[in-house]
């Protein structure tokens, strides 16, 4: 094959991202590998979400590309989370195709060009550093304190300081942390707050809605940190792709010069604020999420072959305690069982489905561990 | 205020990009200044499309994110239209988030990271250079013919031979050109054929259904060639967001590697498929914007004000014969009278829009030039 020589040389080691490594997903499978609501919006609100698209959306018309109206539900919605009076509006939000949109803007207005080296704690959402790497950004990556996540701030605060040609521009957090569900501790915000206003701090909340804990009003002291929301996870909307960043207004400015000026579509814009407007309607569910959380950990933690974590997100973490058989064996058994899981980061990330489907998740892990000759 | 100091200075010097600089568009206007279809979807469709997002489409779940089904039926359009046997397949097509998000992703592939530079002609898209400068990639532009708006081909070789550190790497053409309307000629092809393979060649056919000229089959011997297309014009779904690229398949995977995982909302692929499908009912009303452009030229030619140039596209390109009024003038006048145009390029384009919007552009440009006072 001909190599086409003016493809960046760089690009050869890397590979697409492929969202579901298996294949092409239907909903034969309880698909519990990606963090999404396990439910749809309600039948009455997406007749009118249809009646809105007939009666209204000009497919032949660009979208509105200042996302005006959008923006002012959000800051809204955002002011109204963290009890802020006002503290957030317009000025303060960029709006993306997705958050992976607003994560490559954020490396194009810092570290482009040999400007900055990014931070991240694996394990942790891989496409920071999916992203950085097309864009022929640095990565540093730390680990975490395995006992329960958090950042071992002793390598960060090394990396911070003994990096350099290009220096860290950019530090990663998720708060909390996918995949291993543990929000932030005091001693880690601490030192977040701690960096050099050089360094801005990117605190990723796309699952706010289930921890609500919230870092938006330390933000406002904070003019180096930005962070990241996302319509995808409690408002039910993934397959929109709508996410949106919270951050200093010349930091917006940024952002809005680099994004593409119709970065998202029509539907996706009235999907969003739809979604807003009937909030009291979708956000109520999160309370079921955490209390099935509760109850698949309270049981799978029965189980002595199995180590669980504590999760603030719609997701849990485990691990095995016992090296006679490999979690891809575990992940493998509950594909050809009807679960799809994630393996990633030395675990298995199974997001928190409807009732059946987490009932279905408790059995199918006993029955293949028993399987595979494991008692408890 | 308060300098954030990890955003790059070069963002300094940029404007966002303002898709109406005047503020919301509604419809009280004649809306032709962006080049859309003056056509939404058909009344039966749009229905359908409804009852697809109502009954089939899971909001709460990120959408396909290979963009199979999609590809395949883009490819057969793509070989149905160049009356090619098969000679595209899936491998061949890369999705975009409309056009834009395909032109960052081949800059990213080629010029990032002091890799190359950009050559343009001018007047041309503005977003090829916009994007270029967000990513700090050096744009050279050279001018066009002004009797024809053919490239100059001298400078375009000068400039090839010429440009180091770092030397061009692609070229930027639109066929037909946008704003001036005109397909590329005989020598521009061939002068397109002789550069060297080092060098990517990006032909934005965008208006391929209204110029029916394509350089696709000429693409197949080109494997340094990439073609852009849209939904956006001819097919009508603007609103949706929906751009491709045909090329040689190492650059497809390069750009599949680049490409955000989940960039395309679901209803963006279902709307793209749709219209492919029913393209028998969609791509027939072409015809009658390509009667109503000449009737619009044809009747303007005989105003001894305006010099108007051939089109081979859905919009028009003029200027004035006087120096006795500015071009501003006739735009802000015309959009006090209701019509929207865009100024640039030192000329006005405007959109060719369904027949009762043609007339009244014609009347509204005939009173405005009398009551300023020129005469035929």
């Amino acid at each position: 094959m001909n190599k086409l020589n003016f493809i960046r040389s760089e690009l050869d080691k890397l590979a697409a991202y492929t969202p579901h490594p298996g294949g092409k997903v239907t909903t034969a499978w309880d698909r519990l590998d990606t963090n999404e609501s396990p439910y749809d919006l309600p039948k009455e609100l997406k007749e009118k979400l249809a009646w809105i698209y007939e009666n209204q959306l000009e497919n032949n018309r660009y979208p509105d590309g200042s996302h005006g109206e959008l923006k002012e539900a959000i800051a809204e919605y955002v002011n109204e989370s963290a009890n802020l009076n006002q503290g957030i509006n317009s000025e303060n939000i960029s709006v993306g195709n997705g958050s992976d949109e607003l994560i490559r803007s954020l490396l194009i207005a810092t570290c482009l060009g040999g400007n900055g080296s990014i931070l991240v704690a694996n394990p942790t959402f891989s496409m920071y550093e999916i992203i950085a790497q097309t864009l022929g950004i640095p990565v540093v990556s730390i680990q975490r304190d395995e006992t329960d996540f958090s950042l071992d701030l002793a390598a960060a605060q090394k990396a911070i300081e003994q990096t350099k040609n290009p220096p860290i521009r950019v530090v990663f957090v998720v708060h909390p942390n996918s995949p291993t569900a543990n929000i932030l501790k005091a001693k880690e915000i601490k030192w977040l707050q701690n960096l050099s206003q050089d360094i801005l701090v990117v605190i990723d909340e796309a699952y706010f809605e289930f921890s609500q804990t919230s870092l938006v009003e330390e933000r406002e002291k904070q003019p180096n940190w930005v962070i990241l929301r996302t319509f995808s996870k409690a408002f039910r909307l993934a397959t929109h792709r709508v996410g949106y960043a919270i951050a200093h207004s010349e930091l917006i400015t940024a952002l809005e010069k680099i994004r593409l000026p119709y970065n998202l579509p029509s539907f996706s814009q009235t999907a969003a604020l739809f979604a807003l407007k009937h909030r009291h309607l979708l956000l109520p569910s999160t309370t079921e999420t955490i209390q099935e959380r509760e109850r698949i950990i309270n049981t799978l933690t029965q189980n002595s072959n199995l180590k669980i974590w504590p999760s603030a997100a719609n997701f849990i973490y485990l691990r095995l305690t016992t090296d006679s058989i490999e979690l891809n064996q575990l992940s493998a058994a509950l594909k050809t069982a009807g679960t799809l899981v994630r393996h990633t980061g030395g675990g298995i990330r199974i997001t928190v489905g409807s009732p059946p489907e987490n009932t279905r998740t408790i059995q199918r892990i006993e029955q293949i561990l028993t399987q595979l000759g494991l008692t408890h």
